[in-house]
Protein backbone atom coordinates (compact mmCIF):
# COMPACT_ATOMS: atom_id res chain seq x y z
CA UNK A 1 0.00 0.00 0.00
CA UNK A 2 0.96 3.32 -0.79
CA UNK A 3 2.85 5.14 2.19
CA UNK A 4 2.09 8.97 2.73
CA UNK A 5 4.08 11.93 4.27
CA UNK A 6 4.41 15.28 4.61
CA UNK A 7 7.40 14.95 1.71
CA UNK A 8 5.44 13.91 -0.87
CA UNK A 9 2.48 14.91 -2.58
CA UNK A 10 -0.17 12.13 -3.24
CA UNK A 11 -3.33 12.68 -5.72
CA UNK A 12 -5.59 14.95 -3.76
CA UNK A 13 -8.32 12.75 -3.99
CA UNK A 14 -6.10 9.87 -2.12
CA UNK A 15 -5.61 12.61 0.69
CA UNK A 16 -9.54 13.02 1.19
CA UNK A 17 -9.48 9.30 1.11
CA UNK A 18 -7.11 8.93 3.23
CA UNK A 19 -8.53 11.48 5.84
CA UNK A 20 -12.01 9.59 5.94
CA UNK A 21 -10.46 6.09 5.93
CA UNK A 22 -8.64 7.10 9.09
CA UNK A 23 -11.24 8.98 10.24
CA UNK A 24 -13.42 5.84 10.64
CA UNK A 25 -10.60 3.62 11.80
CA UNK A 26 -9.98 6.09 14.51
CA UNK A 27 -14.15 6.62 14.74
CA UNK A 28 -14.19 2.43 15.44
CA UNK A 29 -11.02 2.58 18.03
CA UNK A 30 -11.78 5.59 20.39
CA UNK A 31 -15.22 6.29 19.58
CA UNK A 32 -16.98 9.51 17.51
CA UNK A 33 -16.90 11.83 20.17
CA UNK A 34 -14.09 11.35 21.42
CA UNK A 35 -11.70 11.80 18.17
CA UNK A 36 -10.95 15.03 17.02
CA UNK A 37 -10.59 16.46 13.74
CA UNK A 38 -6.63 17.04 14.72
CA UNK A 39 -6.40 13.55 16.30
CA UNK A 40 -7.53 12.18 12.46
CA UNK A 41 -4.91 14.58 10.67
CA UNK A 42 -2.30 13.80 13.39
CA UNK A 43 -2.80 9.63 12.53
CA UNK A 44 -3.05 10.18 8.81
CA UNK A 45 0.25 12.25 8.99
CA UNK A 46 -0.91 15.27 7.86
CA UNK A 47 -1.08 19.74 9.24
CA UNK A 48 -4.13 19.85 10.98
CA UNK A 49 -4.51 22.90 8.13
CA UNK A 50 -4.23 19.75 4.82
CA UNK A 51 -7.27 17.86 6.61
CA UNK A 52 -9.66 21.30 7.31
CA UNK A 53 -9.14 21.86 4.32
CA UNK A 54 -11.01 18.91 2.65
CA UNK A 55 -13.43 18.76 5.97
CA UNK A 56 -14.05 21.41 7.84
CA UNK A 57 -15.47 19.15 10.44
CA UNK A 58 -16.37 16.24 11.74
CA UNK A 59 -20.26 16.77 9.73
CA UNK A 60 -18.70 16.67 6.52
CA UNK A 61 -17.02 13.55 7.26
CA UNK A 62 -20.52 12.26 8.26
CA UNK A 63 -21.64 13.62 4.45
CA UNK A 64 -18.63 12.40 2.72
CA UNK A 65 -18.88 8.47 4.93
CA UNK A 66 -22.87 9.03 3.77
CA UNK A 67 -22.11 9.44 0.16
CA UNK A 68 -19.14 6.44 0.33
CA UNK A 69 -21.82 3.85 1.79
CA UNK A 70 -24.18 4.72 -1.33
CA UNK A 71 -21.51 3.85 -3.63
CA UNK A 72 -20.93 0.21 -2.14
CA UNK A 73 -24.08 -0.15 -1.67
CA UNK A 74 -24.52 0.00 -5.35
CA UNK A 75 -21.16 -1.85 -5.89
CA UNK A 76 -22.77 -4.85 -3.92
CA UNK A 77 -26.11 -5.08 -5.08
CA UNK A 78 -25.34 -4.13 -9.17
CA UNK A 79 -25.64 -7.65 -10.05
CA UNK A 80 -29.06 -8.12 -8.55
CA UNK A 81 -30.71 -4.85 -9.99
CA UNK A 82 -28.97 -5.76 -13.42
CA UNK A 83 -30.94 -9.29 -13.08
CA UNK A 84 -34.03 -10.42 -12.86
CA UNK A 85 -36.37 -11.44 -10.03
CA UNK A 86 -40.11 -10.59 -8.27
CA UNK A 87 -40.17 -7.52 -6.54
CA UNK A 88 -39.94 -9.10 -2.72
CA UNK A 89 -36.50 -10.62 -4.18
CA UNK A 90 -35.04 -7.74 -5.61
CA UNK A 91 -35.56 -5.55 -2.06
CA UNK A 92 -34.56 -8.66 -0.25
CA UNK A 93 -31.34 -9.14 -1.71
CA UNK A 94 -30.48 -5.09 -1.89
CA UNK A 95 -31.47 -4.70 1.67
CA UNK A 96 -29.11 -7.68 3.12
CA UNK A 97 -26.33 -6.36 0.61
CA UNK A 98 -26.77 -2.71 2.42
CA UNK A 99 -26.88 -4.68 5.62
CA UNK A 100 -23.31 -6.42 4.33
CA UNK A 101 -22.18 -2.85 3.49
CA UNK A 102 -22.69 -1.41 6.85
CA UNK A 103 -21.73 -4.12 9.19
CA UNK A 104 -18.16 -3.06 9.35
CA UNK A 105 -19.55 0.36 11.10
CA UNK A 106 -21.93 -0.84 13.47
CA UNK A 107 -19.16 0.74 16.18
CA UNK A 108 -20.29 3.76 15.48
CA UNK A 109 -23.55 3.95 13.62
CA UNK A 110 -25.23 5.33 16.42
CA UNK A 111 -22.69 8.34 16.39
CA UNK A 112 -23.22 9.11 13.36
CA UNK A 113 -27.23 9.11 13.41
CA UNK A 114 -27.02 11.09 15.94
CA UNK A 115 -24.60 13.58 14.66
CA UNK A 116 -27.23 13.48 11.40
CA UNK A 117 -30.08 14.27 12.92
CA UNK A 118 -29.10 17.13 15.42
CA UNK A 119 -27.27 18.53 12.33
CA UNK A 120 -29.34 20.75 9.54
CA UNK A 121 -26.77 19.67 6.90
CA UNK A 122 -25.94 16.32 7.94
CA UNK A 123 -29.35 14.77 8.03
CA UNK A 124 -30.67 13.16 5.06
CA UNK A 125 -32.73 15.11 4.03
CA UNK A 126 -30.91 18.46 3.82
CA UNK A 127 -29.56 19.95 0.45
CA UNK A 128 -26.33 19.09 1.31
CA UNK A 129 -27.26 15.45 1.45
CA UNK A 130 -28.48 15.28 -2.27
CA UNK A 131 -25.83 13.63 -3.83
CA UNK A 132 -25.96 10.35 -1.56
CA UNK A 133 -30.59 10.83 -0.91
CA UNK A 134 -30.47 10.58 -4.67
CA UNK A 135 -28.09 7.69 -5.16
CA UNK A 136 -29.94 5.22 -2.59
CA UNK A 137 -33.43 6.21 -4.15
CA UNK A 138 -32.23 5.45 -7.66
CA UNK A 139 -31.33 2.01 -6.27
CA UNK A 140 -34.68 1.84 -5.15
CA UNK A 141 -36.07 2.97 -8.40
CA UNK A 142 -34.15 0.54 -10.05
CA UNK A 143 -35.75 -2.27 -7.67
CA UNK A 144 -38.88 -1.52 -8.96
CA UNK A 145 -38.29 -0.63 -12.31
CA UNK A 146 -36.38 -4.14 -12.87
CA UNK A 147 -39.16 -6.58 -11.25
CA UNK A 148 -40.59 -8.97 -12.94
CA UNK A 149 -44.21 -9.40 -12.69
CA UNK A 150 -44.08 -5.67 -13.20
CA UNK A 151 -45.07 -3.03 -10.56
CA UNK A 152 -48.72 -1.63 -11.01
CA UNK A 153 -47.88 1.44 -12.93
CA UNK A 154 -50.44 3.15 -9.85
CA UNK A 155 -47.97 2.40 -7.09
CA UNK A 156 -44.86 2.60 -9.83
CA UNK A 157 -44.17 6.47 -8.75
CA UNK A 158 -44.64 6.19 -4.95
CA UNK A 159 -43.24 2.98 -4.72
CA UNK A 160 -39.15 3.97 -4.50
CA UNK A 161 -39.55 6.60 -2.23
CA UNK A 162 -41.90 4.61 0.02
CA UNK A 163 -39.13 1.76 -0.06
CA UNK A 164 -36.26 4.48 0.91
CA UNK A 165 -38.21 5.51 3.80
CA UNK A 166 -38.13 1.75 4.89
CA UNK A 167 -34.14 1.81 4.80
CA UNK A 168 -34.23 4.46 6.77
CA UNK A 169 -36.32 2.84 9.71
CA UNK A 170 -33.99 -0.15 9.03
CA UNK A 171 -31.16 1.44 9.26
CA UNK A 172 -32.35 3.27 12.53
CA UNK A 173 -33.32 -0.12 13.70
CA UNK A 174 -29.95 -1.44 13.00
CA UNK A 175 -28.02 1.79 14.71
CA UNK A 176 -29.89 0.59 17.84
CA UNK A 177 -29.51 -3.52 16.96
CA UNK A 178 -27.57 -5.06 19.94
CA UNK A 179 -28.15 -8.61 18.95
CA UNK A 180 -24.58 -11.07 17.70
CA UNK A 181 -23.73 -9.33 14.41
CA UNK A 182 -27.14 -7.45 14.27
CA UNK A 183 -28.99 -10.47 13.20
CA UNK A 184 -32.62 -9.02 14.52
CA UNK A 185 -32.23 -6.12 11.58
CA UNK A 186 -31.71 -9.16 9.23
CA UNK A 187 -35.17 -10.71 10.06
CA UNK A 188 -36.77 -8.18 10.48
CA UNK A 189 -35.99 -7.12 6.50
CA UNK A 190 -36.91 -10.89 5.98
CA UNK A 191 -40.13 -10.27 8.04
CA UNK A 192 -41.00 -7.39 6.38
CA UNK A 193 -40.31 -7.72 2.71
CA UNK A 194 -43.31 -9.85 2.06
CA UNK A 195 -45.74 -7.09 3.34
CA UNK A 196 -44.75 -5.90 -0.57
CA UNK A 197 -47.10 -8.54 -1.97
CA UNK A 198 -50.50 -7.34 -0.33
CA UNK A 199 -49.27 -3.46 -1.09
CA UNK A 200 -49.00 -4.66 -4.99
CA UNK A 201 -52.39 -6.26 -4.75
CA UNK A 202 -54.33 -3.20 -3.20
CA UNK A 203 -52.85 -1.00 -6.39
CA UNK A 204 -54.44 -3.92 -8.47
CA UNK A 205 -57.73 -2.93 -7.03
CA UNK A 206 -60.14 -0.40 -8.30
CA UNK A 207 -59.86 1.65 -5.08
CA UNK A 208 -55.98 0.81 -5.08
CA UNK A 209 -55.67 4.48 -7.35
CA UNK A 210 -57.09 6.46 -4.33
CA UNK A 211 -54.66 4.72 -2.16
CA UNK A 212 -52.00 5.03 -4.03
CA UNK A 213 -52.61 8.60 -4.71
CA UNK A 214 -52.78 9.23 -0.97
CA UNK A 215 -49.85 7.79 -0.15
CA UNK A 216 -48.18 9.97 -2.93
CA UNK A 217 -49.75 12.98 -1.00
CA UNK A 218 -47.97 11.83 2.06
CA UNK A 219 -44.83 11.19 0.30
CA UNK A 220 -44.48 14.25 -1.12
CA UNK A 221 -44.58 16.08 2.17
CA UNK A 222 -42.04 14.11 3.49
CA UNK A 223 -39.48 14.54 0.35
CA UNK A 224 -40.10 18.20 -0.30
CA UNK A 225 -37.43 18.79 2.67
CA UNK A 226 -35.24 17.68 0.48
CA UNK A 227 -35.73 20.48 -2.08
CA UNK A 228 -36.55 23.48 0.92
CA UNK B 1 -45.45 30.11 43.18
CA UNK B 2 -43.69 28.29 45.85
CA UNK B 3 -40.14 29.35 46.54
CA UNK B 4 -37.80 26.76 47.03
CA UNK B 5 -34.28 27.40 48.91
CA UNK B 6 -31.93 25.28 50.46
CA UNK B 7 -33.99 26.46 54.17
CA UNK B 8 -37.32 24.53 53.49
CA UNK B 9 -37.85 21.08 53.11
CA UNK B 10 -40.10 20.72 50.27
CA UNK B 11 -42.13 17.36 49.47
CA UNK B 12 -39.61 15.34 47.31
CA UNK B 13 -42.00 14.65 44.48
CA UNK B 14 -41.57 18.72 44.02
CA UNK B 15 -37.74 18.86 43.90
CA UNK B 16 -38.36 16.38 41.42
CA UNK B 17 -40.37 17.75 39.62
CA UNK B 18 -38.53 21.43 40.21
CA UNK B 19 -35.70 19.52 38.37
CA UNK B 20 -37.20 18.65 35.99
CA UNK B 21 -38.92 22.06 35.39
CA UNK B 22 -35.69 24.09 35.70
CA UNK B 23 -33.91 21.16 33.03
CA UNK B 24 -36.44 22.18 30.53
CA UNK B 25 -36.12 26.01 31.08
CA UNK B 26 -32.43 25.76 30.69
CA UNK B 27 -32.01 23.13 28.04
CA UNK B 28 -34.17 25.39 25.95
CA UNK B 29 -32.51 28.90 26.76
CA UNK B 30 -29.16 27.58 26.82
CA UNK B 31 -29.26 24.05 24.58
CA UNK B 32 -28.94 20.61 25.70
CA UNK B 33 -25.58 19.91 25.71
CA UNK B 34 -23.74 22.94 26.87
CA UNK B 35 -26.65 22.23 30.54
CA UNK B 36 -24.57 20.77 32.64
CA UNK B 37 -26.39 18.83 35.74
CA UNK B 38 -24.12 21.50 38.10
CA UNK B 39 -25.70 24.31 36.18
CA UNK B 40 -29.29 22.71 36.79
CA UNK B 41 -29.08 22.40 40.20
CA UNK B 42 -27.47 26.06 41.13
CA UNK B 43 -30.13 27.47 39.15
CA UNK B 44 -32.90 25.57 41.00
CA UNK B 45 -30.93 26.78 44.44
CA UNK B 46 -30.11 22.71 45.32
CA UNK B 47 -26.70 21.10 46.39
CA UNK B 48 -25.24 19.14 43.28
CA UNK B 49 -25.68 16.12 45.67
CA UNK B 50 -29.33 17.07 46.06
CA UNK B 51 -30.29 17.08 42.14
CA UNK B 52 -27.56 14.34 41.38
CA UNK B 53 -29.98 11.74 44.37
CA UNK B 54 -32.60 12.76 42.01
CA UNK B 55 -31.03 12.25 38.81
CA UNK B 56 -28.04 10.65 38.43
CA UNK B 57 -27.18 12.28 34.57
CA UNK B 58 -29.17 14.16 32.03
CA UNK B 59 -29.73 10.82 30.31
CA UNK B 60 -32.20 10.08 33.48
CA UNK B 61 -33.79 13.80 32.80
CA UNK B 62 -34.32 12.53 29.37
CA UNK B 63 -35.97 9.49 30.76
CA UNK B 64 -38.54 11.55 33.39
CA UNK B 65 -39.27 14.07 30.45
CA UNK B 66 -39.99 11.27 28.11
CA UNK B 67 -42.73 10.23 30.75
CA UNK B 68 -44.03 13.60 31.56
CA UNK B 69 -45.00 13.66 27.90
CA UNK B 70 -47.32 10.68 28.23
CA UNK B 71 -48.96 12.04 30.95
CA UNK B 72 -49.60 14.91 29.48
CA UNK B 73 -50.53 13.62 26.43
CA UNK B 74 -52.80 11.14 28.20
CA UNK B 75 -54.21 13.75 29.84
CA UNK B 76 -54.66 16.23 26.57
CA UNK B 77 -56.90 13.65 24.53
CA UNK B 78 -58.57 11.84 27.49
CA UNK B 79 -61.85 13.11 25.57
CA UNK B 80 -61.22 11.62 22.52
CA UNK B 81 -60.72 8.30 23.63
CA UNK B 82 -63.97 8.39 25.71
CA UNK B 83 -65.62 9.55 22.86
CA UNK B 84 -66.54 8.29 19.91
CA UNK B 85 -65.13 8.64 16.77
CA UNK B 86 -63.80 7.08 13.04
CA UNK B 87 -60.36 5.66 13.64
CA UNK B 88 -59.16 8.37 11.16
CA UNK B 89 -60.68 10.63 13.79
CA UNK B 90 -59.78 9.59 16.42
CA UNK B 91 -56.20 8.67 15.46
CA UNK B 92 -55.97 12.39 13.81
CA UNK B 93 -57.57 14.21 17.59
CA UNK B 94 -54.22 11.79 19.43
CA UNK B 95 -51.76 12.63 17.07
CA UNK B 96 -52.52 16.95 16.84
CA UNK B 97 -52.94 16.54 20.30
CA UNK B 98 -49.58 15.18 20.71
CA UNK B 99 -48.07 18.10 18.59
CA UNK B 100 -50.07 20.33 20.78
CA UNK B 101 -47.94 19.20 23.99
CA UNK B 102 -44.40 19.16 22.46
CA UNK B 103 -44.99 21.86 20.14
CA UNK B 104 -43.15 24.26 23.20
CA UNK B 105 -40.02 22.03 23.73
CA UNK B 106 -39.03 21.90 20.07
CA UNK B 107 -35.84 23.89 20.44
CA UNK B 108 -34.50 20.90 21.99
CA UNK B 109 -36.11 17.98 20.34
CA UNK B 110 -33.28 17.05 18.26
CA UNK B 111 -30.97 16.85 21.29
CA UNK B 112 -33.19 15.02 23.16
CA UNK B 113 -33.80 12.48 20.14
CA UNK B 114 -30.53 12.40 19.42
CA UNK B 115 -29.45 11.19 23.36
CA UNK B 116 -32.48 8.65 23.18
CA UNK B 117 -30.99 7.10 20.13
CA UNK B 118 -27.39 7.13 21.39
CA UNK B 119 -28.24 5.76 24.98
CA UNK B 120 -29.17 1.84 25.31
CA UNK B 121 -31.24 3.06 28.66
CA UNK B 122 -33.21 6.27 27.01
CA UNK B 123 -34.13 4.93 24.02
CA UNK B 124 -38.06 4.63 23.87
CA UNK B 125 -37.55 0.71 23.02
CA UNK B 126 -35.43 -0.29 26.30
CA UNK B 127 -36.01 -1.68 29.77
CA UNK B 128 -35.74 1.48 31.17
CA UNK B 129 -38.72 3.10 28.82
CA UNK B 130 -41.35 0.68 29.51
CA UNK B 131 -43.61 2.60 31.56
CA UNK B 132 -43.88 5.55 29.29
CA UNK B 133 -43.70 3.44 26.11
CA UNK B 134 -47.05 1.32 27.86
CA UNK B 135 -48.34 4.47 28.56
CA UNK B 136 -48.01 5.52 25.08
CA UNK B 137 -48.96 2.68 23.21
CA UNK B 138 -52.09 2.20 25.53
CA UNK B 139 -52.91 5.39 23.81
CA UNK B 140 -53.38 4.01 20.45
CA UNK B 141 -54.89 0.65 21.85
CA UNK B 142 -57.94 3.00 23.22
CA UNK B 143 -58.00 5.09 19.45
CA UNK B 144 -58.22 1.33 17.78
CA UNK B 145 -60.45 -0.17 21.02
CA UNK B 146 -63.19 3.19 21.02
CA UNK B 147 -63.31 3.38 16.85
CA UNK B 148 -66.63 3.39 15.36
CA UNK B 149 -66.92 1.62 13.14
CA UNK B 150 -65.53 -1.19 14.95
CA UNK B 151 -62.19 -2.13 13.76
CA UNK B 152 -61.85 -5.74 11.77
CA UNK B 153 -60.48 -8.46 14.57
CA UNK B 154 -57.92 -9.82 12.44
CA UNK B 155 -56.13 -6.37 12.44
CA UNK B 156 -56.86 -5.27 16.23
CA UNK B 157 -54.08 -7.15 17.54
CA UNK B 158 -51.45 -5.56 14.97
CA UNK B 159 -52.71 -1.86 14.74
CA UNK B 160 -51.90 -0.30 17.93
CA UNK B 161 -48.69 -0.70 18.19
CA UNK B 162 -47.93 -0.16 14.08
CA UNK B 163 -49.68 3.26 14.73
CA UNK B 164 -47.52 3.56 17.64
CA UNK B 165 -44.28 3.41 15.69
CA UNK B 166 -45.85 5.74 13.06
CA UNK B 167 -46.22 7.95 15.97
CA UNK B 168 -42.64 7.49 16.73
CA UNK B 169 -41.59 8.28 12.77
CA UNK B 170 -43.80 11.33 13.20
CA UNK B 171 -41.96 12.67 15.71
CA UNK B 172 -38.56 12.32 14.33
CA UNK B 173 -40.25 14.13 11.54
CA UNK B 174 -41.35 16.96 13.94
CA UNK B 175 -37.55 17.19 15.32
CA UNK B 176 -35.71 17.95 12.22
CA UNK B 177 -39.09 20.29 11.23
CA UNK B 178 -37.96 23.68 10.47
CA UNK B 179 -41.24 24.99 9.35
CA UNK B 180 -42.68 27.85 11.02
CA UNK B 181 -44.55 25.81 14.34
CA UNK B 182 -43.85 22.94 12.69
CA UNK B 183 -47.27 23.03 10.42
CA UNK B 184 -45.30 20.50 8.12
CA UNK B 185 -45.38 17.84 10.68
CA UNK B 186 -49.32 18.33 10.82
CA UNK B 187 -49.85 18.52 6.98
CA UNK B 188 -47.87 15.42 7.14
CA UNK B 189 -50.38 14.16 9.74
CA UNK B 190 -53.19 15.16 7.88
CA UNK B 191 -51.79 13.41 5.15
CA UNK B 192 -51.41 9.95 6.79
CA UNK B 193 -53.98 8.79 8.65
CA UNK B 194 -56.32 8.33 5.73
CA UNK B 195 -54.14 5.67 4.65
CA UNK B 196 -55.75 3.89 7.65
CA UNK B 197 -58.72 3.56 5.44
CA UNK B 198 -57.39 1.15 2.71
CA UNK B 199 -55.63 -0.59 6.11
CA UNK B 200 -58.64 -1.68 7.56
CA UNK B 201 -60.11 -2.30 4.63
CA UNK B 202 -57.69 -4.76 3.16
CA UNK B 203 -58.11 -6.26 6.69
CA UNK B 204 -61.88 -7.11 5.35
CA UNK B 205 -60.59 -9.08 2.26
CA UNK B 206 -60.43 -13.05 1.77
CA UNK B 207 -56.71 -12.38 1.95
CA UNK B 208 -56.52 -9.99 4.59
CA UNK B 209 -56.05 -12.42 7.14
CA UNK B 210 -52.42 -13.39 5.99
CA UNK B 211 -51.43 -9.77 5.26
CA UNK B 212 -52.45 -9.24 9.24
CA UNK B 213 -50.33 -11.99 10.08
CA UNK B 214 -47.29 -11.02 8.11
CA UNK B 215 -47.59 -7.36 9.79
CA UNK B 216 -47.53 -9.18 13.25
CA UNK B 217 -44.63 -10.96 12.45
CA UNK B 218 -42.71 -8.23 11.84
CA UNK B 219 -44.02 -5.92 14.67
CA UNK B 220 -43.19 -8.70 17.11
CA UNK B 221 -39.41 -8.30 16.21
CA UNK B 222 -39.33 -4.89 16.18
CA UNK B 223 -40.99 -5.01 20.19
CA UNK B 224 -39.31 -7.73 21.31
CA UNK B 225 -36.53 -5.34 21.61
CA UNK B 226 -38.44 -4.30 24.42
CA UNK B 227 -38.58 -7.04 26.35
CA UNK B 228 -35.18 -7.95 26.23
Amino acid sequence: MFKYSRNVSPHPQDTRQLILDTALRLFEERGYAATTMRAIAAEADLSPSNAYYWFASKDELVQAFYNRIQDDHLDRVADVLEGRGTLAERLSAVEHGYLDVIGGYHGFGGAFVSTALGSAAANPFSDESTRPREKSIAIYREVVAGARPAVPEKIRGALPELLWLCHLAITLFWVTDTSTDQQRTRRLVDATVPLLVPLVRVARLPWGAAAADQLQRALAIVMERSVV
